[in-house]
């Protein structure tokens, strides 16, 4: 633990600012400089999940001077709440967020389960600290709630997400735990989550929580909306208030698997820079937090994987 | 060929009128019914370009009572342009569309090539008497035409997409050719369109076709737009003047493929009947296009490739 302690100081905990050197006049604000040090990196426990279990990832990320993590419940589960919150608080780490919520489309058979395991994420996320429950908000009910009856009504499972959220902020407010919708790829329409744009979960935001009191926003990943032409004019609509979390990987051309193909920044085409300049103008001051799901990068030493996430961050994020 | 045109006459070529059963009662206009004949059923012929050259698929189309065919360029250019006209013209076959022109972002080594390769689609699809031509937009430049020089700045590619397509509709004008622009799914924004709504495709027919004189709108496949919030309003707005083509199939989940495991129609989650009626009612009259590129329908025999599209045409689309 010392040892964990003493390599985090060699870690300048302030990323100073500099102007954007693009010439993108439309920015107000300049873009943070993340080539002198990696204090602003958050590491998804997803990247590295195949590697060890939470407190093993917890304590690589202490080794490499990582300062946060967003951990998934199954992996808290796995060792267990109490202690994955003492390993996390002794190695000194912040959260970034706490995935995931959501997949509240469900037959009624299966509401109440929908409902209680939201509310179980909420108090987990509570209980360790987190700034944010990330929402992945579900797609057709069979999908979404394994064992619902099966539905072709994408408008139906719309207005399930917008009822879900809408009871489930009620009960954030009460455990101070802001919720933060993620738009998912299309390619996730069905199975995953029915929010696609960033637009829509905006709107979703706006509709639900139109006071903006900070218990409702989203969580904006490059690999979901990178496409989108309406991305830059969304991201400015968004503003700090509403933009949670910012997670980074990048699109693989050709992308082999729908799911586990995520690339390492700077291995495919999102222009990764252009983003983050639109996203910090809009007033995001958080974590740049690194969720790849891929086969490749599972199958290399953690050690490899998180240095690998440092060192793009430095030159390509 | 008298066997042909004798099995083609037991076909009805009108398809009656019923009222939609569906109780969505935004809809002005009655749905057509497809459950008693498959006159209105098209066959895009790369769903079976395994099975055989265009012309063993004509010759089994005209075998089965298909009215018509939306042919690929390189299955044309592999029988020759005259011979692919007179087999179709032979079998009685009507065309509802020509695959496909576009790919327009590019370098500007590659820019002549781009300009050129669309003028000769264009007088391929007149030649062979198609409806429209099929727009794929083309992604960024080294995709879009290999050998170009790499970027990340879809802006770019959207503004080449854009000016490509202002060009080529001049052309299309005097030969009287129609540009049917296709959106795309997102995860295809890359390498094939990063056109990839409805709303971003009629933004550019509006913007280059102001007049809505005819010669440019769009080609809608289910596939690509399933999943977009703002399909039923983008529907709406496209009206009969720009809907050029409408393509059927299905999204399996789990999706195996990005590109070759699109579903039969009825094996997968889009509700198609849903959308036929939203695209009828916006005052579409041509032929429903089946469009599926699949592995696994590739490997079956050609008459249960096409028996499988009549039955599914008459109970699921």
């Amino acid at each position: 633990m010392f040892r964990t302690i003493r390599l985090m100081l060699r870690c300048e905990p302030k990323a100073s600012l500099e102007a954007r050197s693009s010439a993108d006049h439309k920015l107000r604000r300049p873009m943070r400089d993340l080539t002198r040090d990696h204090s602003l990196l958050s590491l998804n426990t997803a990247t590295v999940r195949k590697q060890g279990d939470l407190l093993a990832i917890v304590e690589a990320c202490a080794r490499h001077g990582v300062r946060a993590v967003s951990p998934w419940r199954d992996q808290v589960a796995a060792v267990g709440l109490d202690r994955a919150g003492r390993a996390i608080k002794d190695a000194g780490l912040a959260l970034s967020g706490y995935c995931r919520g959501g997949m509240f489309p469900a037959d009624a058979a299966h509401a109440q389960e929908a409902r209680d395991d939201n509310r179980r994420a909420v108090d987990e996320a509570a209980a360790l600290g987190a700034p944010c429950l990330v929402l992945v908000v579900g797609g057709l009910p069979q999908f979404s709630r394994p064992g619902s009856a099966s539905s072709k009504d994408l408008a139906a499972a719309h207005a399930q997400v917008e009822d879900g959220i809408g009871a489930l902020v009620e009960y954030a407010r009460a455990a101070e735990m802001p919720l933060a919708i993620e738009p998912l790829h299309p390619m996730y329409a069905a199975d995953r989550a029915c929010v696609n744009t960033l637009k829509h979960a905006l709107d979703l935001c706006d509709r639900l929580d139109p006071e903006r009191d900070g218990w409702l926003g989203v969580a904006l990943d490059v690999y979901h909306v990178w496409w989108d032409p309406e991305l830059s004019a969304q991201i400015a609509r968004c503003g700090a208030k509403r933009m949670l979390a910012y997670h980074v990987c990048d699109w693989l051309v050709p992308t082999r698997d729908l799911l586990l193909d995520r690339g390492m920044m700077g291995d495919g085409v999102i222009d990764l820079s252009r983003i983050r300049g639109e996203v910090e103008a809009a007033g995001f001051t958080g974590f740049v937090e690194v969720e790849i799901f891929s086969n490749d990068w599972w199958s290399r030493p953690i050690d490899e994987v998180i240095e690998t996430c440092i060192a793009r961050l430095k030159t390509v994020v």
